[in-house]
């Protein structure tokens, strides 16, 4: 068993590879200035480039938990998540509202994904 | 590695099969008319099928997670979860207050099983 | 497949054990009096007693959740956390506030290690 790990800040990994699965940070937008639709798309952005380093992609995300400071915004984040995945390869998900680390943050979306 | 999804809706699937586990995902009583234990009994109770039709039950759930809206929700969503259960094979659990998608859905249910 | 299960109450097993992962529950102090970071230490220490139950240890942790009850007690958490990991083998990991059962719980983390 081996266990590799990507992208390392002082609190966490942003991704961890192990017995045939790629477990994701909490990922939240690198830019924050812009509203629920654009920080998802930052997010999902970044979860694209995660899981192609760990030689992995969208379409093998098995679960997702998806946090949002207002339970409100789920509709505008839902537009992008369906505009992300197309409606195909579809993991099991739940979403809840929470606070995040910044009140400016607007989304926090973590995914798991089989390789 | 092959993976099996079931159940799609538009945003998410509701089991996904990958390396000997089964993900579920987050579920609500499909019917919010009743207090939090007929909800929940309405969750476990759809839980138990989608594990069924994944080839695995309620005996190899090794996670959960447990979304109520009220913390105080709590003790009576205990009640049905330890009935359902019986005290056997219990899974690692965290039970956390978050509010949910919408305000009449009080639990929402998130299990991994193995299979 | 086999399924091995730690230190069971009557809602939750701490520990399970299965296809190579270790899931333990959601870990609050055993003695709440303190602040949050007298909080976090006991937590981290029943995680690293049971990961030894389990044949791991922190450095195989992939993946962490921690719930605080108000996201302002993040910094003195990660304190604690940060001294406790050493800045090596950094899990995957989110952070939201979330009111947990009692009031005087002022930390909660569940992680999933492999084996």
């Amino acid at each position: 068993m081996s266990i590799k790990r990507h992208n390392p800040s002082d609190i966490l990994s942003k991704a961890v590879e192990a017995n045939g699965f790629v477990f994701l940070a909490g990922i939240v937008a690198g830019d924050t200035s812009g509203g629920v639709k654009a920080q998802t798309k930052d997010v999902v952005d970044q979860i694209d480039k995660l899981l192609a380093q760990c030689g992995t992609d969208k379409s093998k995300i098995v679960q997702a938990q998806i946090w949002v400071p207002d339970i409100k915004l789920r509709g505008e984040m839902n537009e992008i998540w369906k505009a992300w995945n197309g409606g195909k390869d579809l993991p099991a998900r739940a979403c809840v509202e929470a606070k995040l680390a910044d009140p400016k943050m607007l989304v926090e979306i973590m995914v798991t994904a089989a390789k």
